[in-house]
């Protein structure tokens, strides 16, 4: 089962108190593609500019990802360049520039229409909406959004939501787009505007998933190296994704399930800069980590 | 078996969001022994002035605290004062007078000699060791601090941690602590000073407990209802090593439950001002709460 995601691929450059990266592999079409590309195969929807280099595409190639959506317009790729302080926790944008991003207005390839499982990454919610309109009958729509579209295209963003089963943004955003500083009534508020899941992501304190079935919270792995926290948000996503995809399964214990799958894509890929650990990681890997996660969390009954 | 507890009773004024509370009952000690005494005795050294009200002490009484240890010195009883913003996760002190905590001296009552679990709550770290030193074979010694003594008291604090077996503090104070941002180097760190078990608080984050046999970490309970943080990290505490009394079992597994029940504990008490949520409270509502935290984060296997 293939996944479709709609989102960008950019050259991102980073500092951070442990280095820095200029101009490399990013965006976050490219960050969610590769991390599921460990569950699933994956069809990607996207621009970039003249100035793309073969490299990449061969890399997002070797990981078997569709590269049918991805189209070459005239101009520039995407840039977007940041750095973060020493908490890691929260990028100061330097410089973003759209570039061919700007009149992006894709068009999905025939072959992409079957698509059972969309990720519709952070983008403008009209061009989320005219994606998913697109696909002839998906079952499992996800949606990650941020600030700039919650205040920018609230509208817009709502009408969006009414379509999405999954939403994953990190805990601000929730507060700002239900207007509730506490969690647990606003994760409410936005299951009310549509989505039956809300996974909350928070960085190196984890994750906390909202359903009608309850809540559900697993903690970030710890990590000594983390060098850059860029893409940590959709390679999370693609994992989790890409579980769900791989196992056709949406009960509770699978969502649980891929919310540590995530945790784990997420954790491996700060541990580098752009998606250089994603080049070297293998799936043994994966699952070991996931073994450890069972360890940092586990406790016994008292009955 | 009992636990002996040294710290503060005092009177707080509180304002959050959602209330205020003037001059209510507070204080480490208090908070800490109020939780304890779900589990076990407790031995509690503090002082207090003369216009400590006989209905406070009571209510110590009624849960079984042994009040030999309670100095009444002349003068006024320890005041703090402060306020919380929407997010709830730092006070902001307004005002502390010490009064008769200022020239606290505490001589351990015969009584309590022979204690074996010693909660040393966050005072002068020379205070805690005068106390500890008194005490004739502690079995295991925990520790609380705060960024004020780690700054202004830092040789004496290094001293004191020689002798503890559990430091339980928050994250900022442990990266303090270490002089390191990264979480799993800084725990390492602190591991060095001296204690074998290191309990980072991360209030609405839960808590992540680092020891020679790995990592463990526990969600915050999802609160809709978060009235006052003041004393939570002192509750915890106090159901953290009641329990460890309780049960007189030290191992990794026994440690993990008693992180949850320091987190069961810490998530009563914010319900309410002061420790109005301790006086209703019932273990049977402890039991049922440690259940949800495995539903909250249990999740299955891949092999």
């Amino acid at each position: 089962m293939s996944i479709l995601v709609v989102g960008s691929v950019a050259f991102d450059s980073v500092e951070t108190p442990f280095g820095k990266a200029e101009e490399v592999l990013g965006g976050s079409g490219t960050y969610f593609s590769t991390s599921a590309s460990f569950y699933t195969n994956v069809d990607l929807v996207a621009v970039v500019g003249e100035d793309f280099p073969q490299e990449h595409v061969d890399f997002l190639k070797s990981r078997n990802i569709d590269l049918s959506g991805l189209s070459t317009a005239e101009g520039k790729t995407f840039r977007w360049s940041g750095t973060y302080g020493y908490d890691l926790n929260e990028a100061q944008t330097l410089d973003t520039q759209l570039n061919v991003f700007a009149s992006f207005c894709p068009q999905l390839p025939e072959s992409y229409l079957q698509a059972e499982y969309v990720f519709l990454a952070n983008i403008d919610p009209e061009l989320q909406l005219d994606v998913l309109k697109q696909v002839v009958r998906p079952k499992v729509v996800a949606c990650d959004t941020m600030n700039f579209w919650i205040d920018g295209k609230r509208d817009a963003l709502i009408n969006t939501l009414k379509y999405v089963d999954i939403l994953l943004i990190n805990d601000g955003e929730v507060r700002q787009l239900a207007d509730e500083p506490n969690m647990v009534k606003a994760a409410r508020k936005v299951l009310a505007m549509g989505p039956k899941t809300l996974v909350v992501k928070r960085g190196e304190y984890g994750a906390t998933m909202f359903t009608e079935h309850g809540v559900f919270s697993a903690p970030a792995y710890p990590l000594e190296t983390v060098y850059d926290p860029t893409g940590a948000g959709d390679t999370f996503a693609g994992g989790f994704m890409g579980y769900l995809a791989s196992v056709r399964d949406h009960s509770d214990a699978a969502m649980r399930r891929a919310i540590i799958f995530g945790s784990v894509m997420a954790s491996f890929n700060v541990e580098a800069f752009s998606l250089e650990r994603m080049r070297s990681l293998e799936f043994s890997e994966v699952e070991e980590r996931y073994r450890k996660f069972q360890l940092l969390t586990e406790f016994s009954g008292i009955d």
